[in-house]
């Protein structure tokens, strides 16, 4: 798949924490910079295995991160640039946020240029 | 929670369906009246629970949709309509889209007017 907003994903098993969230209105370059630190720092993290996020006009985003196990996600959690991030989320760029970790039991995928 | 952005959602467990898809340049008031037609018949489906959607401007969305029980997910799919929704999505609406089907094990929310 050439579309670099999916996550390339292997087969299940895998474990996905669903974050959904409505942005603040402030400190837009503040987040922004956190958002694309926080994707280069998991991408570090041992078992994880991707991510996709989205963010609407209206400030409602998703980001859904695949991890291998719940370990992964655990340790990932406990980093400690990610758990400040997390209180700084909470004080200045979040004004609810729902996150949900689920053990994503089968996949499935199609594309246009590959329908079959 | 008075967002209506966000899912109100029992304790865990339930199910999760995880669709990331990526919109075709095509037919955008066919896609929302769709859109909006499968929210009002997912809504009656038993063992729907809620949703959250969302799309960037580049095309990109997310959609969760949740359910009591991987059978009301079987139901949901076998619905005549969705079917031919999801039809028309093929050949009209989406360039590449990824489903997965998930089982929430644990689940945590935020809000600021609320925050412990």
């Amino acid at each position: 798949m050439s579309d670099p907003g999916f996550a390339s994903l292997p087969e299940p098993p895998y474990y996905a924490v669903i974050f959904s969230s409505r942005r603040s209105d402030r400190d837009e370059a503040g987040y922004g910079a956190m958002a694309q630190r926080m994707v280069e720092l998991v991408s570090r993290q041992p078992g994880f295995l991707g991510a996709e996020s989205t963010r609407g006009a209206d400030g409602f985003g998703i980001t859904v991160a695949y991890f291998e196990s719940e370990e992964a996600i655990r340790q990932w959690r406990q980093n400690a640039e990610h758990t400040a991030a997390r209180e700084q989320g909470r004080r200045d760029w979040y004004d609810h946020f729902e996150l949900r970790v689920a053990k994503v039991e089968r996949a499935y995928g199609w594309d246009r240029a590959e329908p079959l």
